[in-house]
This record gives structure tokens, C-alpha cells and sequence, in this order.
């Protein structure tokens, strides 16, 4: 592995140059033959009694050819889990956006049109918003058994926090509260649904999770896994945002009752009122140090809102309690978690999945502990950072590690010592650190792991199906690397077809930062399987033994003799002439060294490999305005081996920027339990605009369980930046924000008190 | 083998319900986003020389997007066989329908008023239309370098003819001429054609032989056979008539142009003028017998128009010349073939691929022989048929062969010496006999043989692929039905994807009756594979050896304790979890029994399985009018073990209308170079009205070499037909006619001389 031709180098995603020309098919462009066009009917309300739903006058509209509602489906309840979905509101709707009725019609404006002629008697009921106010007795119930409105409760315990509290030199408590943003994608959810003759029902849709998403929905649908295909054509992003959702199944269903093809999207404002961001918390901290900056024990309450569905809100909740407790050497942890139902949009997966609100709450939380110490923040880090070849408090074992590498890298190459020394007024600069998983045992439950499947077609084509999901992260990119690498041949070779769970492996999809370590070690077992097939043909053509047969840069070889050499193409042609048309298929998978943690204790090793990293930002605060301009970005990480450093850089730009966003801009608000800026008009994502130059710094230990060395980067490029920023704005103007997101406004508001 | 439990049990075809309700997407129901419609502009005249296009007008037509010409295209010659096609007509065009220009436009209406808008000069030529009149000195040369329009000249010779004629008692001589007749699937050809950003082209095409076809059109395109991926959805028939065409290159050329998906499907009429019909053929046979009935020699001579290309009419005249000479014990026989150029439209493949021309010869030059020496025809054909365990004159291995039996059979069940006892006026029966072959050596070149891809899903779901071509033929059900017998699951689990060049095993495609033999071989060493793997898991469940398991009816058990069983679904979900996600995906190929025949004396075995088969026909014919009525039919086939009774008597019935077509009706009459019915009204093919009760006779040696047993069936269904009917017409009135279509209007003009 000493020499590496495609692995480690930069490539543009191998999609980039149709994406760039405007000729990807994304799935919202797909036509078929006499589809029709679906729009859905939400409420209104944020809780309120459906006391009749009148249809027939969208019925004889002409060109609407179906109508449903709740009547029309199975009618049970399911979710991904927690069984509290309906495709449709069957008596009482939950939120504002809640689906009533959809209809499908030959345009989209007639469907549009037939909405409006659909009339639905509401009976408005109390509602709550907010999760602490949801918990409280007397407060209206979401579902009639679930008391105090919680959903869920975890609880995780190590050590004894007491008694490492009381030992403290300092301990620090807090309340924080993080908000809730949306995903973003610049391509709304929906799919085309289309039944066959025998009721089968294949869904195109642009999904991270199509195998775990067809089990969904199965259920749903009351019919088996097997008689839903779902296939992902390319997509316009996800960020954790396109898991299941209810306007796939009201495509199904719509298709079902029509007998033609539907599609149905969500418009943007659909999108915003009823897609699935992220779960806001309030998080409750108590931590304690030494005086010399070593964290003693940790105990934190996190309540989440779940919306009015808990999506993956649950899980969600519980990362938020635990994840962050492996990136510090803790000992003594406690944590509870409440997963809280709300008349709110329900509430799903975003990247950083619940570890991204914590570590904004501890890395806070550590900079004040160092304030105090009057440390230096970064100094704290390094003295508690967890090491390779450690084992976490909650079993994880960690392999490579180069945490603290990233803190020092980040600091010197950032200028961090200096630029702290000669503090300028309303310049400040501050540091983060995060750590994350690539794969998360338990949450796909039934397995883990990766598989791949490598087609060489007769011309030495070589195509790779996987079962995860590129949302536009380049998933695909780093799969054909891997397999390229493996097979010896120049990237161009390599092609990565479409998920379609008729063809691909089973894959859990992409999530927890999984893909390029689970399902690259899935294509790469493939490659393997294939690679020695061809060299059984090799070594027939070249006269030597298989094993002593190489390919480089699309050339087999004999080992040794280098000189003559034999073209990929041809080795792959001669093998489908030998074997009569066969195409070299090669299979294989992923086990990794992950297990199911203990349900008590959740002590257990969850992924094969752990990434780390650390940020410095550099902001200046207007002081009139209270207007952050962030002016300078280093972002180290330890990601394993890098497999392509421009598409890693890329990830960590756009982390970085959505991170920007959220702790700067974003915010969905809700009044009278209205999403209020449900569009890009009012609610404002960062542009180029507002991008700093953002400093990649890559450190790169080759974990002995990433495939090629490599682990996940997706989430840990967003993890520390709200931390890192607010701590800048801290030592930039000495005001702590404890409530995200920090913008414009509420520094102004601050600095105004600070003028007093 | 003894108890099969899906192979040799009728079922519809597994599509048969998605045809029947209309909801299966044929390839011109495609619709891409941003997708053009093309028309091709066809030459009016049979030769002339074009001085100049104008395109001038069309192109700036609202709504047209590209107009293409030659000047267009990379002007290469090419073609499937001779290198005698260009893309567009250059300089000159050959033949009414010769393709001059195209248009892509937004809308088909656009396109076809954009072809009025290209003005063309041309200079007429003088022409030749009849391949003997081509053949004279002075005839107008079509191509320069091909004097006497001889395209082709093929020889084959075996014993001594001279001396077996001259030791004959009885020496026939005579000239017969096949006429030119139109496949009439029910699907014009076409194509949609889209280029990506690198160039690479994708074209939805509806074609017999998807990998050939690309090889093909790469030389025609130059570029490399792996910068085209050819898929093929459901398409609406072939008949032979769906190789290689221009509409398909110019769907690509205008793609290309116009930078956006194009489609081009041919009009009828287009279809009608430009497809590739059956070959017509002069024949002359001089055949010799002892007075009891055996053959001793043989000599043809075979002139095939090939129109003003030759497409595969080289070929389809050189299996005319000796085909046939294994369904006897020839020993000494002499053929030459003439390939000659015309300026006819070209001609090509067509069910029977030259054998049913020679056939209609040969059968009724037997009938001829038969009643000159006052033998029972039927006598005259077990006299000399082949039998089993023979080796024919060209070196053919005859396995399993039951042609005598299907005499016998098909004499007895159509009751042929009591009504040839018993004879009627204008009432008659005739037969005829054929043979054919399941493969042909040759015809593929670099190889021949099967493969397939077995993939079992996780919900147990079985999908097959394979590289030929299902055409409507029913040749995805006999591969469902072979992989379900193997694996032993029921039928309806088993699913056969489209083919895809960058997916499917490579295969040659659907001629020469191979589907079935070869592909279906190939599907079974694939679902050999799978089954082994299953196996493997089967056996870990069941705590026993992997070659003890078995699986019937979808359900795992070890031999001899069928009492505790294992779903099929349990043992393919169990497999993904252990495999982490990897389906089971077995591959496998096949390798026949057969040789690339000697290229001087054509000697060798071609073909793995030969079937056989005898048709009788009964005939009333009107003596008013001259219209025969087709009254009892009957078609003794051995096509080895049958894997679907329902769908081999399906195309026995199709091959019969189609020969009654053919013989009695159809004829593509050519006047001043012109077609002049080229369209369904005036071109009249059999409808359901026409159509005589067809009794079936299935006879099912099992073949060592056939999977399961089976051989061919497509092509023996035809040949016998023409011969059959025209010896019963014979029989009814004495008129011996050696020209087809035998037309009412012909034994009218007959009749009329009879009564003189």
C-alpha cells in the first residue's frame, strides 16, 4: 500500500462535469409515460379535530383523476421507530403541515386547483410549541398515551459523577438551547411512484437510506419489503434531511388509486413546513475540572423536540447525551435525554445527528472552564484529548487518533498563540474540537457493515454497485477511487451505478458518516473478488501464476517483470470470450469490528474507525451592528487517509459554511405554532457571499480499520464550527452566547447592555 | 431430472399481464426530460445522384434543433457484415427509402414540416430491381467496385453430385422464386438516443442483438463499442426484422447535434421502405431419386437480392444453399449462392433466415419427386430423414432427432392416408418437413455459447440477467422458468431484467433460434452458482453438508428429511445478513459442442441441438375464385424437452400464420424501384380471421445438449409452412406453383387454364 495511484489524489467528483452542464436527470426530472402530477393538502393548524373532509368537488374537476385521504390507506401506524405515522391525519392533525388529502390530476396547476376545492372542517384544539412547556402537567397531549408528552427517556451512566463533581476545583452549569434549521437541499423531497400490473410498486426517490426506507414503508403500506423497488437517481442533496417521508407514500398511494404513474415534490414551502429538520434542544450541563484543566465528570439533560412524530428525534436525543463523552478522556458521565413531542413540524436527521448540539453546549462550556482557569482553551483540549489505541468511556475503541495533532496543527498554522496575544477589540478568535463515528452499530440494528458487487463488462468497463446513497457528497467518487485502486486501472474506468434495491447490495444508506468507511470497504471486498478473477486470466494470457499477477494504471504484469504488460481491456475481453459472455462479477463485503452495545449500559464498540478534528475561528463584530464576520477558518482533521483531498476539502467548506449558517443566520420561527419563514426569502441559508476562505488542514494517520486508512468526514466538518464561532465572538467582544443562533441582533442587544 | 416441477409446465409469460392490461412501457413510449423528435427525409428515388441539399429552410424553422446530413456523420462505411452502409446517402442514393437527411425538432409535427422545408437536388439513374436482370452485363452498377452487382459469392460442395444424378432414376429440375415479404412487428424500429457530457451515447433501442448491434454502430460512430450502452426495454417484436438500422445511428448523430435526448421511430411507412425485409430468391434445383424414393444428389443455385445494402443477406443466402442438406441423408451435394445488389430496399434477417426459402425448394421438389414415382409423400421424407446419433453431410452432430416420429405423428393425427384416400375435389392436404438449427457457429464469429448473472435478493427475490433479447418471443419466461426449476422456487419469484450492455452478461442475441439453448444454458450455470451459495447457507441452517441440501417449491431441505424445511426468503435473508449486505450473485456460462466450420468446405458442427419438424396442411380451394381456405393445420414439432407447452404452442401458431401469410397473401409488390403498398391496408397480413385451428404435436426426445433437454422452436415454426400449403393447393387442384405469394388471383389465372 506504500504506493498508491488513485487513492490520496484530488479528482473532480466523477459526476461533476454533467452536474456543471446542467445534464444530470435529477429524480424530480424524471417523466414517465401518462404520469400524472400530485400536490398534498396540509393543515392549517397546529392541532386541531378534522371533522369532516369534503372531496367531491375535486373529484369532478377535470383532469383530476385521484383523490385520497386517510380513508384510502392502510390506515396503520408505523414509522422508522416509533409507530406514530399515518400517511394521512385520521381524525386530528398535529401540525401545521400535517398531511389531510392529495391529490393527483394531469398538471400540476389542476392538482393545485383541486386543493383549493377540497373542504376540510377543523375543530381547533389547544396546542404546545415548545418542549419544556410540553412536559409540563396540564399541557395539551399529542398522542392521548403518552404522558407529559415524552415520546422517549435515555438515560446513560458511567462512573460516579457525584463524587468526581464534588472533587472538582470549578464546576460549571448551564442551560443552552440550540434551534432549529433546516436541511437546505437545494432539490425538494418527493418521488414518482408507479404500480405494475401484479400491485409492485417501484418509488424513484432521492433517499440516503433506500433499503432501510423500502422496510418503512412496507409496513405502512401493510405489504411486503419485497413488492417495493425504490430506486435513487442522482438528487439534489440531503444533509441528512431525505430519510422517509410521508409525501413518498402519497405518491404510492395516489398511484395506486389513479392506476398511472404519479409524481409529487414538495414545493419549497412544503419542504420547509413538513420535511423533517433538526431536532432543537435544551441541554442542561454540569462539568467540573481541576485546576489544572482536567475535566472531572460531566452530566447533562438534554429535551428535544420531536415535532409532532418522533422521526429519528429519539435517536437524535441520545447521540446529544453520549457521543461527545469519547472525545475527552471522561470517566464519570451521567446523562438523560427527553424526547418530547410538540404540535411542531416532526423533527429527523441533520448532519452532526444530535452530537452537533452537544458539542456546541461542551466546547462552550470547556472555553468558559478555561476562561476561568484562565487557560488557554487550546491547552485544555490537548490535556484531556483522547489518544490512538484508547478505549473510551463507553468501550469505544479508538484506533488512530490524531485529535491532538489537530489541535496543534490548527493552532500554529492558524497563528493561534500570537493572534491571542495581541488581542485586538471586537477581533476574537476561538477553537473547537469534535470527534464522531463512521458507521453507528445500533442504529440500523439488524446489521452493520458494507457490500459491493464490481462488474468488468467484455470492454473493460468497470462498474460498482453499492446499496448506500450519493446525495451529492461524492460518494460515488470515492467508491470509484477505491475500486480503481484495487483493480489497478485509471479512475475513468470506473463507473457507479444508480441504487435500485432490485440490483445493488443491501446497504443501510448513508448516515452517521458511514459511506466511504462501510460501503468502501464493501466495494473494495468486491474489487478483491473481482481482482482475482481477472488475474486467474492474466496468468493464463501472461504464463505465471495468479498471485504473482499485478495490474497498474490499467496494465497487468507479471510481479517483477513489469515490462511486459498486458492492457485491462484486453484481459477483461479475453475473460468474457473464455467464459462464453460472462462478465467478470465480483462480490464481496464488510464485517466490521463493531457491536450491538450493551442495551443497559450502551457500553460497546459502535463503529470500526473514529475521526476527530479541530477548529479555529477568526471573527470580527461590528460594533454598531453586532454583525459577525467570520475572517478566517482552519479546520484540521483527522479523517483517516484522505482518498481524495479535493473532494474532503470540499465537505469541509461546505461544513463549515452550514455550520456558519446555523450559528449565524438560520432559524425556523414559529408564532402561534406557524413556521413563519418558510422560504429562502425569509429565511436566509450563507452564500458565497459570506464564505471565508476556509483553511483545509488534512493529518492523515492510516487507520488499520478504514478502507485504505480512510475514515468519515461528512458530519465532524460541521461538528465544532457553532462552538468555535461562538467562542471567537466570546473572546472578540466577551460575550457568551448560550442560544443559537448567535445573530446579528441579539449581539447588538448584548453589546448595548455592555455600553450601560 | 426425472420430476421437474416448473420446467415443462405451461405458464403464461411472466409479462403476459402487464401486455395484456396495457401498461407495459414499450421502448417508443420512452419519454426523457427535454427529449426531440426526429423524422428521416428518404430518398424518392431509386438511384440517383444528389447535386445538392438545401437545409437551409428547415433549420431556421421555430422549434427545430437540429437538421442533419452526411456532412454531419464521421462518413465511415460500415456495416453488420459488408462495409457498404453510411449513415446518411452520400453523393448517391440507392434505393426509395435511402436515408438523406433528418431533423430533430420539439415537437414530431415540427420535424415533419421541417423535412418539406430541405430541398434536394438529385439527378435520376438507371436503376435494376431484379437481382437476375442486376446480374447482366450492362446492368447499372449500384457500387462501382462490384461488377455483375455480385455482393457475394458463396460455394459449398460434398460428394459428387454429377455422378449422383447421372446413377438417378429420377432427375427433377426446376426454378422457383421466393418473393420479398415484410416482418410486420407490431413496433416500427427506433430508437432514443442521449449523449452525456463525455460523449458517451445511451440509446434505448428495441433490437434482437443489443451487444452486436453496438459493435456495429461504434465502427459506423468511430468510437469504442464501450462509449455506447444499448438497453432494451420491452419492444414490440422482431421477427429477424430488429438488427442493426440506420433510424437508430441517426436518433444518435441528431442527439449529438442538437445536444439534447432525441427520438426517432420510423412511420409505417418508413418501416415498410426502409426496414430490412425478408431476402427474395431465384432458386434452381436439380434434385435426383432412385425409383424407390431415396435422394441421391443435390445441386442449387440460390440468387438473393440484397438490395442496396447488403445487411445480412450474404449470409441469409448461404444457409439457403445448405441448410437443408441435414434434414436428409444427403450425401452428394452442390450449392451456389449469389448475393446480389439491387436498388431495392435491403434486406435482412427474417424468421427462417434463408432455410424457409430453401425449404418451400425442397418440400416441394420431394412432392414433385413423390408423385412422379407414385410414392406416398410422407414415405418419400421417412425414407430419407435423418435420425439420431447421426453426423450430417456439412459434419452437423445430430443428437437427439425425432423427425421420423413427427412423420409418423403428424400423419396419424391428421388421419394423412385416409384423406389422401378419400381425395375430394379442391379439397387437399400436403406436408412438408424442415430442420434447423438452436445456434449457428459462424454467424456470431468470435464466439458463440451463453451466459448469465443469477442475483437472489435479500427478500429472496430472484432477478436474471442475461444478454440476449426477449422480442415478445417469450424468451425472459423460458429463462424465469429455468433458473426456478433450478433453484426450486416457484415460478413468480423469479424476475429477467432488460437487457443492458453495462449490466448483462454479454450475449449474441436473439437469431438463429438460440434463445432458449443458449441463453438459457447460460442462465443455468448462473443459477448453478447462486445455488451453490445458497447452499453453503442452507447448510449452516440446516447443520448439514452443503450437497445434501436440496430446495423444492421454495423451500430448503436435507436430502431424505424433507420434513424440516427452510424458506427460500429465510435462507436469501440469512445469506445477506451473514454477507453483511452481498446478495447472492451467481454467474456462469456456457460452452457448446460446436466449431467454426471449415471455411472452404463449411464442414463442422454448428449448432449444439437441431430441431426438427412435419406440417400438414389442409386446403379447400374456392374454384371460382381461386382463394384457398387453410382448413386443418398440423405441426409436428421436436424441439427436444418443451419448458413451457403453452408458450411453444404460441409460437408454433405464430409460425404457421405467419407462413400462411407469407405463402397465400403478402407480398411487398416493387414497381418503377418503388413499393407500392407500403402500409397495412394495402400490404394484408393474416389476422385472427384467417387464421386455421393449428393442432400442435409435441414430441420431446430430451437432448443431451439442450438445457433441460430443450432446443429451438422460433424459426422451425415457419419454414415447413410454405411448402405444406402450396403441396396441399397441389394436391386439391393439380397447379403446382413455384413463385410465391400463390395468390388467389395466380390459381385463379391456374384454374382458368385447367378449364380450358
Amino acid at each position: 500500500m506504500s504506493e498508491l495511484n488513485v487513492v490520496g489524489k484530488s479528482y473532480p467528483q466523477i459526476d461533476a462535469l454533467e452536474k456543471t452542464m446542467g445534464k444530470t436527470r435529477f429524480v424530480s426530472d424524471l417523466v414517465l409515460p401518462n404520469m400524472l402530477y400530485g400536490r398534498i393538502l396540509r393543515s392549517p393548524f397546529p392541532h386541531a379535530r378534522i371533522k369532516q373532509i369534503d372531496t367531491s368537488r375535486a373529484e369532478t374537476l377535470p383532469g383530476v383523476k385521484a383523490v385520497v385521504t386517510y380513508a384510502d390507506t392502510p390506515g396503520v401506524r408505523f414509522g422508522p421507530r416509533t409507530e406514530d405515522w399515518t400517511i394521512f391525519a385520521r381524525e386530528r392533525v398535529r401540525f401545521c403541515g400535517d398531511e389531510v388529502a392529495a391529490v393527483a390530476a394531469t398538471d400540476e396547476d389542476t392538482a393545485e386547483e383541486a386543493l383549493d376545492l377540497i373542504r376540510v372542517a377543523y375543530e381547533e384544539l389547544p396546542f404546545v410549541t415548545d418542549p419544556l412547556d410540553a412536559m409540563k402537567p396540564g399541557a395539551p397531549l399529542i398522542y392521548e398515551d403518552k404522558p407529559g408528552n415524552i415520546a422517549a427517556e435515555f438515560k446513560i451512566e458511567a462512573g460516579d459523577v457525584d463524587e468526581a463533581l464534588k472533587k472538582s476545583d470549578i464546576v460549571y452549569e448551564d442551560r443552552y438551547c440550540t434551534n432549529q434549521v433546516y436541511q437546505a437541499y437545494l432539490e425538494p423531497m418527493g418521488a414518482v411512484a408507479d404500480i405494475d400490473q401484479s400491485g409492485r410498486i417501484t418509488l424513484w426517490a432521492g433517499t440516503q437510506i433506500p433499503n432501510m426506507m423500502r422496510m418503512t414503508y412496507a409496513r405502512a403500506l401493510s405489504v411486503s419489503p419485497d413488492s417495493i423497488r425504490v430506486i435513487v437517481p442522482d438528487y439534489g442533496g440531503g444533509f441528512g434531511g431525505k430519510f422517509e417521508n410521508n409525501v413518498h407514500l402519497i405518491a404510492v398511494v395516489l398511484a395506486q388509486k389513479a392506476g398511472r404513474p404519479v409524481r409529487v415534490f414538495n414545493t419549497r414551502h412544503d419542504d420547509f413546513i413538513a420535511g423533517n429538520p433538526r431536532v432543537p434542544m435544551y441541554i442542561d450541563i454540569k462539568i467540573g475540572a481541576t485546576k489544572d484543566g482536567l475535566i472531572t465528570g460531566k452530566e447533562v439533560q438534554v429535551v428535544g423536540a420531536a415535532g409532532a412524530r418522533v422521526v429519528y428525534a429519539q435517536a437524535i436525543v441520545s447521540t446529544a447525551c453520549y457521543r461527545v463523552d469519547s472525545l475527552y478522556r471522561f470517566q464519570h458521565v451521567r446523562a438523560t435525554g427527553y424526547t418530547v413531542y410538540t404540535n411542531t413540524v416532526p423533527t429527523g436527521c441533520f448532519r452532526g445527528f444530535g452530537n452537533a448540539q452537544m458539542t456546541f453546549v461542551l466546547e462552550s462550556s470547556l472555553d468558559i472552564i478555561a476562561h476561568e482557569l484562565n487557560m488557554d482553551p487550546a491547552e485544555v483540549r490537548l490535556k484531556n484529548a483522547i489518544g490512538p489505541n484508547e478505549v473510551s468511556v463507553h468501550g469505544w475503541e479508538i484506533k488512530s487518533c490524531a485529535l491532538k495533532e489537530c489541535v496543534s496543527k490548527a493552532t500554529e498554522t492558524a497563528n493561534w498563540s500570537e493572534k491571542r496575544k495581541r488581542k485586538e477589540k471586537f477581533k476574537g478568535i476561538g477553537i473547537a474540537c469534535c470527534n464522531h463515528v463512521s458507521g453507528n452499530r445500533p442504529f440500523a440494528r439488524e446489521f452493520d457493515g458494507g457490500a459491493g458487487i464490481v462488474r468488468v463488462g467484455r470492454d473493460g468497463r468497470v462498474l460498482v454497485f453499492h446499496g448506500e446513497s450519493d446525495m451529492g457528497q461524492g460518494q460515488k467518487t470515492a467508491y470509484a477511487q477505491i475500486v480503481a485502486e484495487r483493480l489497478g486501472v485509471p479512475l475513468e474506468r470506473v463507473h457507479v451505478a444508480p441504487v435500485d434495491t432490485d440490483i445493488s447490495p443491501f446497504g443501510c444508506g448513508s448516515f452517521a458518516s458511514r459511506g466511504t468507511v462501510m460501503g468502501g470497504h464493501g466495494v473494495l471486498a468486491a474489487a478483491n473478488d473481482a481482482f482475482r478473477q481477472l488475474t486467474e486470466i492474466a496468468a493464463t494470457m501472461l504464463e505465471a501464476n495468479p498471485q504473482d499477477i499485478e495490474c497498474r494504471e490499467g496494465k497487468f504484469f507479471v510481479k517483477g517483470s513489469p515490462e511486459t504488460t498486458l492492457p485491462f481491456r484486453d484481459v477483461a475481453d479475453q475473460a468474457t470470450r473464455f467464459r462464453h459472455g460472462a462478465p467478470i462479477v465480483g462480490t464481496g463485503f464488510y464485517d466490521p469490528p463493531t457491536v450491538l452495545p450493551d442495551p443497559k449500559t450502551k457500553y460497546g464498540n459502535i463503529s470500526p474507525v473514529y475521526p476527530f478534528a479541530c477548529h479555529i475561528a477568526e471573527v470580527e463584530v461590528d460594533p454598531d451592528t453586532g454583525q459577525v464576520d467570520v475572517v478566517n477558518y482552519f479546520a484540521a482533521h483527522d479523517s483517516g487517509r484522505v482518498i481524495n483531498p479535493m473532494a474532503i476539502e470540499g465537505q469541509i467548506q461546505g461544513g463549515v459554511l452550514q455550520g456558519l449558517g446555523w450559528v449565524l443566520m438560520e432559524d425556523m420561527v414559529t408564532e402561534q405554532g406557524k413556521i413563519i419563514n418558510p422560504d429562502f426569502l425569509d429565511y436566509l441559508i450563507p452564500t458565497a457571499e459570506d464564505a471565508p476562505e476556509v483553511k483545509s488542514i488534512l493529518i492523515e494517520p492510516v487507520d488499520p480499520n478504514g478502507p485504505y486508512g480512510a475514515k468519515g468526514i461528512g458530519e465532524p466538518a460541521l461538528n465544532p464550527v457553532m462552538a468555535a464561532v461562538s467562542n471567537a465572538i466570546y473572546n472578540a467582544t466577551g460575550i457568551r452566547m448560550k442560544e443559537l443562533p448567535i445573530s446579528a441582533e441579539k449581539i447588538f442587544v448584548e453589546l448595548k447592555k455592555q455600553k450601560k
